[in-house]
């Protein structure tokens, strides 16, 4: 297994974390969806200031250790390297992927989110080492946004354009997760496990059906070398 | 000179830029500061997102290092690794001092805010440079903060206290500054120049009264070793 087969392995599932949850909640729940078996979490809270995010990043990544999970950091690179976690998954709106690349060498982890193979392409180049892309099935975690949905193939298709492992994200359930993992591609979800009762048992479910279509490591794919 | 007189120096005088100026402003007016002999610029911007901030900020630090002045980014540890500036300057909201040092050690540089002796010491422990203490004589670039005025001597308090260089801040102009550098602490101003219609004249008045009054390199204080 190449080190690009490998990422792509424990990409093949991020959770999201829900913004600003009641206090000790988040921690419990990340535990009980690590548990489940979750590869990565994602640490997303856009409202919070930096040193609560700071806060949040050195719980979960006590946890994470623990699981040999990995943790990403939404837009904010100052608190994931302060926290000591994986990565930063950055948009458009955020430091560009150079800039952070040349600050952070790898093996840290720079994500980045598009839904334009080109893009794609371009953030490769610039040192990305994975993309999130969306929203393949429109998103209930935006209020206000339309969450235009680009289907399953798009994020087959930036993938192809870009070279590295991608992961789908908006309005993924168990129920149409296989879709996006039988290219190769992971899946990133938010709302179906934070608003679950059980988050453990979805993230059961959804490992269950990425499993069933992800392509396994010892079954190469034309990505792997 | 030793490394802490040489940075007290140098922190004699900061400005900080005004947020949000309009297209092409902010670099024209940051020229005129430094070629007037301003020897540090920080970079505020609490409004515009981390891209922008970052593109203000390349264009400052190619600005400052052509004048061997020192770039500061306020807030944004990653804006101020990502762009090569020299240091960071953080509030009570922002990543704690130990968890930035710890990920960028010295020489980069990192600022804290307090107008409280005890919290500067602790400051200094968990491994600031300086810390930034007002606001000295209220403020104008906070609209709807009363901006209590702490006075020069609250500066030299926290000085004493926390062992390291302090910059007072908050209402500071020509016919002010004098009475904070007269203790050996530097002075930071916003509206007085950003605002100024010869920023550069104002900078170059300032630099007089401070270096009237600022205890000089070659005659020690009780502060050089």
């Amino acid at each position: 297994m190449n080190v690009e087969s490998d990422l792509r392995q424990r990409l093949r599932l991020i959770v999201l974390t829900r913004p600003r949850p009641a206090a000790g909640r988040l921690e419990r729940v990340v535990y009980e969806i690590l548990e489940a078996g979750c590869p990565a979490i994602q640490l997303r809270d856009k409202e919070s200031p930096a040193s609560e995010l700071f806060r949040q990043a050195v719980a979960l990544r006590k946890l994470t250790s623990s699981f040999e999970a990995l943790l990403f950091v939404d837009d904010r690179f100052d608190v994931a390297l302060a926290a000591g976690a994986d990565g930063v998954h950055l948009g458009p709106e955020d430091l560009p992927v150079k800039g952070v690349r040349k600050a952070a060498p790898r093996p840290f982890l720079v994500g980045y989110s598009t839904d334009d193979p080109a893009a794609g392409a371009r953030a490769a180049r610039d040192g990305a080492d994975y993309l999130g892309v969306g929203a393949v099935y429109g998103t209930r975690s935006k209020p206000g946004l339309q969450g235009e949905a680009v289907g399953a193939e798009r994020v087959a298709k930036v993938r192809r354009a870009a070279g590295i492992p991608c992961v789908g994200i908006g309005g993924i359930t168990p129920s149409n997760a296989g879709a996006v993992a039988a290219d190769g591609s992971g899946v990133a979800v938010m709302s179906a496990v934070m608003d679950a009762e059980r988050p453990g048992a979805v993230v059961r479910q959804l490992l269950e059906e990425i499993g069933r279509a992800f392509p396994s490591a010892s079954q190469p794919t034309s990505d792997d070398i």
